[in-house]
């Protein structure tokens, strides 16, 4: 070069060369301040300008030698933070070059660049803390996994045992007539090993024990979904339906031969014109006296039975709903059992079959349609328990109303209900397990000539799975807390665990949707990959947010119970003025009385759990007495219940989330509560605090519109989730494994 | 009845027994009531006792009794609003009852009833409005129709006759062999009609015409979305690759078969340990000046080419991306023409193909892994419009920096970037299509004894599908108006026009994942049969957020790009100053100087379309502003640049996410704009408020921690989205019939 001053502007010449955001346009913009710069003279402008002349570009060699100049300069003099520095050292006259700091300052505003960043990236990269993040182990798995597992470990451990077996290997043929026969051969295995039958009595085989049968539906859900489902289908629906709406007769004629899956069978409820409103169904169950028979009969075709599972190949026998005829009254929705096919596997007359063909998933599930011909069973067919056609052909029940009758023979099926949330519980773990281990391996990109780095480090990596991590655990006490609550039931509060029920299978089961949506998508492409198993988690349990009652309905009856009770605690005072004085009450409490705390943003103050416990109870109280307001108001303005309700569908649905929400968050404490072991103890914490920050991130509109938070404490928040994932990131390997999903089952080549 | 008063008891008694939500403890408050009541005999309390006794309920025909003597007295004076005047009429003594409207009120919230919603219930619903909803028909479809093809009406209806033609019948089986020659058969079809070739130069039998060929892409997408990738990767990847990375010399030998389909090749560039990362890649090409040829080799497994589409059956040659080694120096990733198989299908000699087998979707595609042992090939092969190695053996490239010219061949491969949104628009539309149909068909629940009302009448479902339907609409336009821009490109624009279409790649797919996935839900059960399609259309698009580049990585890239461009616009001034001034100003400037419109509810401000875009843009400045700050202050305080941005990458989403938004809704209203037909202009008008508002209201947390608006401006927001909804549920099926999709493309039984 021929004047050394006119090293300053190398600097600009290597970026504008090598930058890839740098356009034209800047080309013009750095020939117009070498213009400006009025010192440098005609010859030196000249050589200025050959070397940014789009069309004339420098060699790849000059272009490197530049590079090397910067590189060498920056790290001769480690303290240069910007390109004015930068400039005056290359042209080793610090205080002689033709242009001033602020120059500089402008001419990096004009390029859009930023001085520190170009600087920074010169420099070694031995420091990024970034790149330093890795998996410890910093407490005992074992000690968790004893603690999920709870009581039922021993269970845990034999059905562990049972599907890790050589013969369980997956499945791999997409001709769903060979996958639905290996499911069956893994049902028989199952039943084989007194695995189906556990909730059944003593007395016909079964081992009476319901809390173990629940555990094996989850643990039998880390191997295939459609395992589970059939299982679930046979044992549970099929043999429960028998012993909770039948009686001893029945119990004494199948329970054995459905328990050792002799007979298998079917749970026909759902017609093709009603699945959500199962109290519209059209089959009718027709009684005739002279021959002491009922005739069950299909109407019209949209009346079938549709998604029936067992029913396409295996089912023999059905339980089958329909409205009991007699002497042409009828008495609602009953249910009966109705042999399909014979041994041999003939389909019986006036019963038609037909399969209901590729699904979404679960596709080793033979799911079929079954439609009536008039179809004649003798009267002890019908489940008799809490409604019979008595002796002189009359319809007797004990509850006289057909209404509540229709939901007490419901309510004895609510275990469905705690099966599928768990299986789903189990489907997140598998998701997660795979997804956390692999993005601990798995490098992409790195600081400016370091390596590689896990994308487990990146934040926003950790953000997409790890608030999941802690909603796992969450949900996984919540749903502990929940088979208690049903195992351990009086009358009295079958209506509140029959709602906590239909709600925790809603949240379980689109938790579990987002976060293997979130996992598929975290994981890339290796994702998508079958052999990954994601494809299988997602698919097979994309059906559990609609099937055992749609997510959506489910959330409104969870309201209008919430209602309900609402309603009751505050009887002993007045009506609307209760429901106004609780909700401005609730409304202005925090926001006027306590400026300090809506805008509390201190670290022991948010990771405090009382504040966590006090921040949902408020939401959930003051949603559900807006609801009871917002409704009363619209019924009285005239509107019908039905379009009042209709109206405020939307803020059902938070009224019954806000609930779930405190519930699961509570048990979650309470479980941690309870931990005597230090690490064990401090680690739960962490994610039950990340938990609890997540949901109120997520509700944060809410708590601002509310008054509850002021921004800033909201913002504080947002920082504080993102530290917690920091913080967990290394033990987040750890916190999957501890989940002791059997490798076998996990089978995922990327989760090695 | 003993005593004519005691009838006044009547509706408790039904509401006891017949209600679901009422437990055994409403029996005891019930009793303590009447215990309570000091003037009821003795001998009467023992009957009122005798009617709530839950050993000894009434029986069925009592209740039934109940029942209609309360109907009956409600018929015969619609006055009566609650229970205490329904039981006066009862007892047919109005004032002589024994309890007071106090007694009554306090009862019913003992209780938890709503006096009101049980008379209401009581009464005849013909006059429900939720009910009465339906589908009308306000504009002529045909013109919407005629706006959203635009120019490429012409091609579009081509295609579409092509596609419905029988042999395109969808393909049923699930053997993944046969599904791919199906699909291989369709691509031959396809350019046979010289579909194909219609990017490509007139002289090689192409159609020149790069505005049709993104259309063609669209429409396609309507039929099975292998076929879309199969194309895509032959047509697109693949030709285009060689069209645009390579010379003339390439096009003579090439285009012509690429473009017939003749020579079937693959676009090799992913790499199983580097996908997001491609100048990581490793796979070398070593030049040999001896013989002058190029040996291009796998250095180890995780080098190997992954998921490469036609590889695994079809692919005779690959554009294989490696890094160049000329005389042991590394130049970077360029690209180069390597044959695979000869004409009969065979593997070449130091080739290893592996099938990437089974997938969630796609599965009519056959990606496969590439492995190259030493495979030479002629210098020719090499793709030099960009670099070459000239005669002397030297390396030679127009472009000095290997970093700017990655990105200068990346950038021309930037039409993949519009072809795979625009498909996932079409999948949307698909989606939607389906079930806005059924919706307006399947009818479940309705108002107490009246007949049961479609599904779309629901409030919840409205708030479920149609702000998809409007942002699908918005989509449109913007597709419409990226595709515009990269046609008319010019070189300056470059660097916007890639992140654009970066953004929308990442906008548009995502949205079509969120879409499918409330389809599915929203339809149930159906949505779980694969013959309804959404099975495949979700699965399929599935891996569209991860190819053509992961959306969170472009995401990041957006930002960047707006952070450049954000510094540049503000050159003229100072750097820190300048993002201080403009964040400090943007974030008061609505709050304090004009807090009328913080809290502004009206119906004419809050569908105002200058309300809605000074939002967006608002907020579109405000968080890039805020980022830029917090970057600077993060490096200035030491971080390592590569730590800041991991520090903010969730911030940098939110950068590129309200930048694209701003786009979206912009395009959306300029497209309107435009529209004479009044009737059209009027619906479209509402999808656009829609779109906006419900973007608005998805961000209102931010809106509310900013102070742009106050909650009672958010709340009227989240009224007014609802609202919109219900207005333009009966023009919904209109709407969706517009996109014209072919019906034997659409398929799905149920959206008949």
């Amino acid at each position: 070069m021929k004047n050394t001053k006119l090293q300053a502007f190398t600097p600009l010449f290597y970026l504008l060369w090598s930058d890839d955001l740098l356009t034209q346009k800047e080309f013009t913009t750095l020939k117009e301040f070498i213009i400006s710069k009025t010192g440098i003279s005609p010859e030196d402008q000249e050589y200025l300008f050959s070397k940014i002349d789009i069309s004339n570009p420098p060699s790849r060699n000059e272009l490197a030698q530049w590079k090397a100049d910067i590189a060498k300069t920056i790290q001769n003099k480690p303290s240069i933070k910007n390109i004015f520095e930068l400039a005056g050292s290359l042209s080793e006259k610090d205080s002689d070059i033709y242009v001033s700091e602020s120059d500089f300052l402008k001419l990096e505003n004009d390029l859009g660049i930023l001085g520190e960043e170009v600087i920074e990236n010169f420099k070694s990269k031995a420091d990024s803390f970034t790149a330093s993040s890795q998996t410890t182990n910093n407490f005992d798995i074992q000690k968790i996994t004893k603690i999920l597992d709870g009581e039922q470990a021993e269970i845990i451990k034999k059905v562990k045992t049972v599907i890790s077996r050589p013969e369980f290997a997956y499945e791999t043929s997409t001709d769903i007539a060979v996958y639905r026969e290996t499911v069956y051969d893994w049902c028989k295995i199952l039943a084989k090993e007194n695995l189906g039958n556990m909730a059944y009595p003593k007395r016909y085989g079964g081992g009476e024990n319901i809390a173990d049968y629940f555990a094996i539906m989850e643990t039998l859900s880390y191997h295939d979904l459609s395992l589970v489902i059939k299982f679930g289908v046979q044992f549970g629906l099929w043999g429960m339906s028998v012993q909770s709406l039948g009686t001893e007769k029945h119990y004494a004629k199948y329970l054995y031969d459905i328990g050792t899956l002799k007979l298998p069978g079917c749970f026909a409820m759902t017609e093709t014109h009603h699945g959500s409103n199962v109290k519209g169904l059209e089959t009718t169950a027709t009684y005739n006296h002279n021959d002491q028979t009922f005739t069950i009969h299909t109407p019209h075709e949209k009346a079938q039975k549709e998604y029936i599972g067992n029913a396409a190949v295996h089912g023999q026998m059905a339980t089958v709903f329909a409205k009991l005829i007699v002497d042409g009254h009828d008495y609602g929705v009953n249910a009966f059992i109705v042999p399909l096919r014979d041994a041999e596997g003939n389909t019986l007359s006036g019963i038609t079959i037909c399969d209901c063909g590729h699904k979404m998933g679960l596709n080793g599930v033979d799911n079929g349609t079954i439609s009536f011909d008039k179809v004649i069973i003798p009267k002890e067919n019908m489940l008799d328990r809490f409604a019979s056609v008595n002796d002189k052909g009359e319809f007797e029940s004990p509850i006289p109303s057909d209404n509540r009758r229709f939901f007490t023979m419901l309510g004895t099926l609510v275990g469905g209900r705690i099966g599928i949330p768990r299986s789903a519980l189990a489907a997140a773990k598998s998701g997660l397990t795979i997804a956390i281990r692999y993005s601990d391996q798995r490098r992409q990109f790195g600081p400016e000539g370091g390596s590689e780095v896990p994308i487990l480090n990146y934040r926003m990596h950790q953000c997409r799975l790890l608030p999941y991590l802690a909603k796992t655990y969450a949900v996984h006490f919540a749903l502990q807390y929940l088979t208690k609550r049903f195992l351990n039931k009086t009358e009295a509060e079958m209506q509140e665990i029959e709602a906590l029920a239909a709600g925790m299978k809603s949240y379980s089961t689109w938790s579990t949707r987002d976060i293997l949506q979130e996992c598929r998508e975290a994981i890339g492409g290796k994702g998508y990959l079958s052999e990954n198993r994601i494809d299988a988690l997602k698919n097979d349990t994309e059906i559990y947010t609609t099937f055992e009652g749609d997510n959506t309905v489910l959330m409104q009856l969870v309201a209008k119970n919430r209602l309900s009770e609402f309603r009751k605690s505050f009887g002993e005072m007045g009506s609307l003025g209760i429901i106004n004085y609780v909700y401005e009450n609730a409304k202005t409490a925090i926001a006027e009385k306590n400026p300090i705390a809506t805008r509390r943003t201190d670290e022991e103050h948010l990771l405090d759990d009382q504040f966590h416990i006090q921040a949902f109870i408020h939401r959930e109280k003051t949603i559900l007495a807006s609801a009871a307001r917002r409704i009363k108001k619209l019924v009285d303005s005239g509107l019908e219940p039905y379009d009042a309700f209709n109206v405020v569908q939307h803020q059902m649905i938070d009224v019954a989330e806000a609930y779930l929400e405190r519930v699961v968050l509570e048990q979650f404490q309470f479980a941690i509560q309870a931990i005597e072991d230090v690490k064990i103890k401090e680690i739960l914490t962490k994610l039950n605090q990340l938990y609890a920050l997540a949901q109120i991130e997520k509700n944060k509109a809410w708590y601002l519109e509310d008054g509850y938070m002021e921004a800033v404490k909201t913002k504080a928040i947002r920082k504080m989730v993102n530290q917690l994932c920091w913080d967990i990131r290394p033990d987040a390997v750890a916190l999957v494994n501890a989940f002791d999903i059997p490798e076998s089952c996990l089978a995922a080549p990327i989760a090695v």
